[in-house]
């Protein structure tokens, strides 16, 4: 059995929960929390809340830690912390940061005699594996990612904490012209607007500045200006009934060409649709931190990505039984 | 530079020539074939080719053999009898063999301190690679693969064993229906003609009994009988015209649940669409081929398969670049 620990029970913690229970081979010891353990309800029966400051007791108990805290600002010290005493893996996906996140998280790992698994779940994660073996088989092409439709966390965020907003949810939306177009193998040269359009839920306090609010959305460097976004007020009502979800998806397409004069072309398509964003994560999670455990046994120390991880390692059947069934 | 040899000459050798082009790290060292060497001519000036009998006198010069013989009755030959004295690669695709095959493969790669790599290509292969992937990120789930739009060489060649048959060949063609509810993340059961369709055309000799051809053809077991079949008499001209290329394609279907009771339901598609088969499968060779090379740098002798290959080993960039640019 694979004893896995839980850092942070917020939607990712709860969804790592819940894949635990389809995976046989992989039990959960503990959940471990900033808040005070008792405010904290488990979905599991008989397993134990601790304090983050009482992690230290725990160390022999959990083969690999599984850190679902906020990206942005808790994973880049959670993650290198935490790798000097136990095997550790973490969705970490400022993408410009990685490789800084790397280096430190390395470090902590191989003084630690752990393996570090960073920047898992799908994206990145399996979008990132799927862009290098498209690279890799199609050295003559060229990459899109498109995402959605669904929920970006971040955006939604973003709008919340705008005056007078008192709930919102945005959607990412891939152009449908766009998407067809690279879909049938054409090359086309795409701006940030001419990719996705995002689309706002909005649910004002009472007596709030709509006009106000709609342009502020709009014009968000970063986030909304360089986007066609529309703006739509709701209810809180229609809000709960309607966007409480936290669906998610996307493709990642290689499209390259072959022969004597480059003269076939070839369309690859990675696409996901989900129910569930932070449970497809988990799930991922869940998957590789059976990996960091194999090669933990196999004496195997530092960081690593999905890209260092032999597909063979996610799966609890032996090398012959993929090999009959799956290949 | 990693020094490739080619063994056989026909549409995936011609394939992997192509493909030595696209990669600026890889170069073609020599082609062997069973035919007088002089009754071929490359497309790349400069590489000499041998006969197979003389592949002995070669050892030193080649890194990976790309092992391009017909699956069903040369690769379980071929493959295990050069892995005593090279590394090699094959597309083995033969299902239900692979076991039997990849044991004696095995035994003469480790007896040869080489490295072997069986069942490469998009079904075995990248298909393969999807599968596992899928099942061990959501193991509750279905998996579903479609071939096609494409032609299947095995069928395309039993129709031209029919007496009368001068010329043909066999496209699969997935089901609309059935690939729309799949991807539409329903879970059918789908008997085999339920999956696929199978359309032949066929240039007749002339004066040849087509109603006699046409119920051969439909009628014959394991390859058309459990299948709906249609059969186009064609001209000579039409099918040279329409006919003559090597397209394939097809998905793998990963359908898994997620949640406290298999609430969230998620959909991952792998799709692809091959302008040229052989191409498509020569390129996926040749990044493998490149891992096998690594792998027989580190001292790892036996035979592997796409599972066992973590996926950085397939680029030429460092993991460096390739966790600043792909991650």
């Amino acid at each position: 059995m694979i004893r896995i620990g839980i850092l942070g029970y917020g939607n990712l913690g709860r969804g790592v929960e819940l894949a635990v229970r389809q995976n046989p081979d992989i039990e959960l010891k503990a959940v471990f929390t900033r808040r005070n353990p008792e405010s904290l309800t488990l979905m599991t029966a008989g397993v134990p809340v601790y304090n983050v400051a009482d992690m230290d007791a725990h160390k022999g108990d959990i083969d690999v830690l599984v850190i679902c805290g906020g990206s942005a600002t808790d994973l880049p010290e959670m993650t290198k912390k935490y790798a000097k005493d136990f095997c550790v893996i973490d969705s970490f996906d400022t993408h410009a940061r990685i490789p800084e996140h790397y280096a430190a998280v390395d470090r902590a790992a191989k003084e630690g005699g752990n393996v570090a698994l960073i920047s898992c779940g799908w994206d990145p994660g399996m979008f990132s594996l799927l862009r290098l073996y498209g690279n890799c088989i199609l050295p003559n092409g060229v990459d899109y990612t498109f995402w959605g439709k669904g929920v970006s966390q971040g955006h939604s965020d973003a709008i919340r904490r705008i005056k007078g907003v008192k709930n919102g949810k945005q959607y990412t939306v891939p152009v449908p012209a766009a998407l067809e177009a690279v879909r049938n193998g054409e090359t086309p040269e795409l701006t940030t607007r001419e990719k996705h359009t995002r689309v706002c839920y909005v649910v004002p306090e009472e007596g709030a500045d709509l006009a106000r609010i709609e342009n502020e959305i709009k014009t968000m460097p970063n986030y909304f200006a360089d986007y066609d976004t529309t703006v739509n007020f709701i209810s809180e009502e229609e809000f709960l009934r309607d966007h409480s979800g936290l669906p998610h998806g996307g493709s990642v397409f290689r499209i390259g060409s072959t022969g004597a004069d480059g003269e076939h072309r070839h369309v690859i398509e990675y696409k996901i649709q989900l129910d569930s964003n932070p449970e497809f994560t988990a799930s991922v999670l869940l998957a590789f931190a059976r990996a960091i455990a194999r090669l933990k046994a196999e004496g195997v120390t530092g960081c690593k990505t999905v890209f260092d991880i032999a597909p063979a390692y996610l799966s609890p059947l032996s090398g012959e039984e993929i090999r009959a069934h799956m290949l």
